[in-house]
């Protein structure tokens, strides 16, 4: 065993640490499609915040970068390791420490699942809503990515459920941020700063999440359009409504078409009018009281018919909750169908038609392709790349994400920028903004070993 | 005039820059209780962020301390400028540029105040839901604080309402954050940052903030309890029964028979019940159908009595608004009642019925008192400190403080630090964390000229 791999065993325990070939495949990579498989040189799974400090204590002297895991489902390889490197993975930090009834909120640490988070909040009568596709992510990489998911109309993104955190600093300090409060005015808010870093500026033992009642009556309902630009008016208008969505995605109708034939779902929509159908809405609503919930959707098929949708099919328990856990499974659907890439670019909810219409142009340019769906309330636009030349696709990228700045919006809304998008990042964005985030990231971490390559493309190190 | 005057003059234009006295009294406080005023040495007023920019180039070639104002209607004096110092005035900055329908946003100067920006959102059917009880605030400054107020239960705070800024750095350069969507994973979030930083990181020169939807109809209701205990309890079960609550006040007995005083209010209580009363509930819903508000309302009564209220009345719409202007004004009658502070600490809420008994506790122990009021759903409690000696107040003002500490809160919960909290921040905070703030602070203003004395306790300026 190497020197550093005794310092490291030492903080953990041996039986905690990986090195070589007891290093599986799963932890030199996560879900993101475009990106080389890379074996770290150590696995550490700390069990508590003081041992992740010993272990950041070590990197920091030995200069190892550090890349911190939960369950490597992130799509845009912000947990794929550097050659060398340290991975903390957070396995065995998976306790949901408290549900704290009186205050609405949730301890947890940072490998706890979503699934089984919301199993736990369940037995409350609570939930936490932020509901990105995947319940298999930890609530940690969430936290990294600040994931947000088909929910973030209604009730916001992880920045806006989270309100307190454990972390441990590049330094080996542990500190709290925030509490078991949604409102403090006193200095800068780290748990905001370190929330979507990452894993660049601190790792996360310890978050505090905040949840809401769990409402018993939901329904969905699924609205075929002739056209994309009528989806995309109607979104403004049903926000606006007083409905409260829940849920408010579009699907086009090639996704939907994926959808209908890999997951069998029966959404009671007739031929004649699929064929005819450019994209779909689908709305969830949700209440306290049945009858309510029984009025709004009546409610909303009128609405979605005034604002020129085909028709409103109401989807009854079983297809609405296929139809939704068909949507959350697109990426593997695209994945399965060869796609290259998978991008979430946001926009201004308004300019969605534009961007999308250019995506797809410059997509088709290549000889690719772009299809997909999306968050239609929060402008988040998912689309699966199909280009196999990875020179041609970095230029579309490049030309796609351009467009995306032009239009007011930002390379990725849920996923992060990882080590796939972090060299579009680095020539898009304005760079005293770049210098800025590059003084606070040093502010964080002097050592620069928390892991390099995502967020501010490497430079010779 | 001098040589700094003419470069600053060059800046904003000779009609815009004020020195000696031209600068009136306003200028050299806000409403911070417990503070001396100070003059600045200029004020300037730009009208564009270029003219900002300007002002702090020159601000920082010749290290003069940079203040920005809004309204000048803060609690903790960030406002307050320093000897020698330039105050930036936004009061010529106070356009609202746009009210955009389609994406539920506005685009507005700092220096509008939210009065404006709520007649302004009026027209559009739409809504800004911060509202702290100073509808005389501006923008920018609730930016600067992070203002929270009376509906953070339902909406949250300033932080979570918005989207986007632009801001100018302590070195000139003008940048942008964040945009017209609710939701970006693409770096760090300097957006998040900049609200609540009062004035030490960047100047804030245009605001996107988050429209809702404005509903129709809203009711109040009024529960009088015999125990603080029970209110405390009331609370999480309140917000946990899906009613959605716009308004969960708190008023003790003291603070409502000022507010009854002063403000004539009529609120239907008999005498026998205000007697025997130790502290109110003040609940306000809201709906889009006025037939679920008189449900909800009903329901709502139901449970206080449940959960232990002597009563519950439902104040009609006069009356109801009355109090809540009334509540809004509860800072003034105890600035009237000669208070010599206001504090807004925040707690985990359920911990608000310990912390108010030590509070009122250690206030008498000084032969002083602390009443008050707060905002019982996010567990952030406003007191009226009495406490003559300055000495003995800062020796109060650290054992509550501390014990909020303690208690896993903070010193405040949306009036911020300022120049009157700053010290016991410095005292009380975890070093390790102040020390990485000071870091952030210097990556932002390596010349230290934006806010001195707020939030980090001068050394030797």
């Amino acid at each position: 065993m190497s020197e550093i791999a005794t310092q490291l065993a030492g903080a953990v325990g041996a039986g905690n640490l990986l090195t070589g070939d007891a290093i599986s495949d799963d932890y030199a990579h996560d879900e993101a499609l475009s990106t080389p498989v890379q074996k770290p040189a150590y696995v550490a799974k700390p069990a508590t915040a003081e041992e992740v400090s010993a272990l950041l204590k070590i990197a920091a002297a030995e200069g190892i970068p550090v890349t911190a895991r939960g369950s490597g489902s992130g799509l845009s390889a912000a947990a794929r390791p550097v050659e060398g490197g340290l991975v903390v993975s957070f396995e065995r930090m998976n306790s949901v420490l408290e549900i704290d009834d009186g205050n609405h909120v949730a301890v947890v640490q940072p490998g706890v699942t979503l699934a089984e988070l919301d199993a736990k909040t369940a037995e409350h009568g609570l939930t936490y809503p932020v509901y990105p596709g995947e319940l298999s992510a930890s609530v940690g990489g969430t936290v990294g990515t600040n994931a947000g998911g088909m929910r973030a109309i209604r009730y916001g993104i992880t920045r806006g459920n989270v309100s307190g955190l454990q972390a441990v600093l590049a330094t080996g300090e542990i500190v709290r941020t925030g509490g078991r409060m949604s409102k403090i005015s006193s200095g800068y808010d780290l748990t905001q700063l370190i929330i979507g870093s990452e894993g660049t500026l601190a790792l996360v033992t310890e978050v505090i999440v905040k949840l809401q009642p769990r409402l018993p009556h939901s329904a969905t309902v699924l609205a075929p359009f002739d056209d994309f630009e009528q989806v995309m008016a109607a979104v403004p208008k049903i926000a606006a409504s007083g409905l409260a969505p829940q849920i408010l995605e579009y699907i086009d109708n090639m996704t939907m078409a994926a959808m209908v034939y890999n997951d069998k779902l029966e959404l009671g929509v007739p031929a004649e009018i699929r064929d005819r159908t450019q994209a779909y809405l689908a709305v969830a609503l949700e209440n306290r009281v049945a009858d309510r919930l029984g009025e709004d959707v009546e409610a909303l098929g009128e609405l979605l018919t005034e604002l020129g949708a085909i028709d409103a099919y109401v989807l009854e328990g079983g297809a609405a909750r296929k139809l939704i856990e068909a949507r959350e499974k697109a990426f593997w659907n695209a994945k399965a169908a060869g796609a290259d890439d998978v991008i979430d670019v946001v926009v201004p909810r308004t300019a969605m038609p534009q961007f999308l219409a250019k995506a797809r142009e410059l997509a088709m340019a290549t000889g690719g392709g772009a299809i997909g769906c999306g968050h239609a309330g929060d402008g988040n636009v998912h689309l699966a790349i199909f280009c196999k030349d990875p020179d041609t696709r970095a230029q579309l990228l490049t030309d796609i994400f351009g467009y995306a700045y032009e239009l007011g919006g930002a390379i990725s809304g849920e996923h992060g920028l990882g080590r796939t998008k972090t060299k579009y990042y680095a020539k898009l964005e304005d760079p005293a903004k770049l210098d800025l985030l590059r003084r606070v990231k040093e502010s964080f971490d002097p050592a620069g070993i928390l892991n390099p390559g995502v967020l501010f493309a490497q430079t010779g190190k």
